[in-house]
């Protein structure tokens, strides 16, 4: 019996040990570190009774996330839009990248899976992971420590910021290359301006191969064309 | 000028007496409050060169908002799951429901736009200009002060949540009433079961008048055909 407890005692020292490594916090409420890294495989096979999965702490971890990369975004570029601000976050905080980070800093060595369960289907389990991993921290730690944690370990190491700018999707562009790829004919078309005092809204149409697509406003000729293109993308299910 | 500076001393405190009666927050940046509640209307006409508008501060704002109201339903419901918990915060924070609390704070009577500009369009003003007040009471006071702001007098006095709760949107029921509505035959079929050691995933199909619709997936049945039922919605264009 003691010398279960020991055993017991050890694997959760050497969990600790390894928390602190990959995040540079040491834990105060270990639970919510475990529920964190346990995937919904590992916790269906295990716990009887109610299921506890990470996807709660995933769904917090993932606001958390959104609220510190609008904040470091909004200071770092003083001078930009907010539609360029929301597109450069949604670069930063997307399924992939937040994989592509979970891996560098090593979380997927601590991911709780169900081994004989492992599948490909579950290909975000580690960028999911690394969100319920921010929830737990915000819980345990506040917001303040789980800010740094978030630009210091996983934004600023891992971005370059002036490569993501200078690579920002152009969804006007990308509707043109696509369309010349399948040879169709593509237009843009200020089809309407609104005046109001001062500000005129615009209308641009999005034509293909003389049948209209959909239309987009904006406060500039250019914001209309990225919103109607924008539209465009996604009706035509060109990810 | 002397008076006028007086004039203009006056109207400064008759401007943060009023942010404060509002947010009960003394304001230190002044400015800050004052880009918030200013529509892109009124900078437009007023300020030359540069153009500062509130929408930064909407972007910034809405995700502060969003993390909050993730904690605090996080807490508030420890047994519903991740699903329920988007599901709720997305029926407190929304266009409308934003534009109904920014009125009922008296925030209208503060937001700066262009009267000879003022137009229907602008039906999101107020609500736009909240998202933005709550991002510079952020930057101003930081975290806490705002997380304060945000329970405290945007969401407990104007939210009833048992009532939201009973009537949050079924998805399912939602699209079989309509298709009832229309004269359509509907159907549910899960046509896919993909088990990977405990885990089951299905696939539910939705069928409007003989002619499949969309599919959705889902760790339950139930899940599958909300998420179908969802997507049908999106795609028949039924808000």
């Amino acid at each position: 019996m003691f010398t279960l407890f020991n055993k017991y005692l050890h694997k959760e020292r050497a969990f600790i040990k390894a928390i602190t490594n990959v995040t540079n916090i040491s834990p105060d409420n270990v639970y919510l570190y475990t529920l964190a890294l346990t995937h919904t495989s590992f916790a269906k096979q295990n716990v009887s009774g109610k299921q506890e999965t990470n996807e709660r702490l995933e769904f917090l971890g993932d606001s958390i996330l959104g609220a510190v990369v609008a904040e470091f975004l909004f200071k770092k570029f003083p001078y930009k839009d907010e539609g360029f601000l929301t597109e450069i976050r949604s670069r930063i905080v997307n399924r992939e990248s937040l994989n592509t980070i979970a891996l560098r800093i090593g979380l997927d060595t601590l991911v709780k899976i169900d081994q004989n369960n492992y599948n490909a289907r579950y290909k975000s389990i580690n960028g999911n992971a690394l969100e319920a991993l921010v929830g737990a921290i915000y819980l345990d730690k506040g917001y303040k420590t789980t800010k740094k944690f978030i630009l210091d370990k996983l934004i600023k190491p891992h971005f370059d910021l002036p490569t993501l700018v200078s690579t920002t999707v152009n969804f006007k562009s990308k509707l043109i290359e696509w369309a010349q790829s399948q040879n169709k004919s593509i237009r843009f078309d200020i089809v309407q301006q609104k005046q109001s005092g001062s500000t005129t809204e615009f209308t641009s149409e999005v034509t293909l191969d003389d049948k209209p697509v959909t239309s987009g406003t904006g406060f500039s000729k250019k914001k209309a064309e990225q919103a109607a293109a924008q539209k465009a993308l996604t009706l035509l299910k060109i990810a």
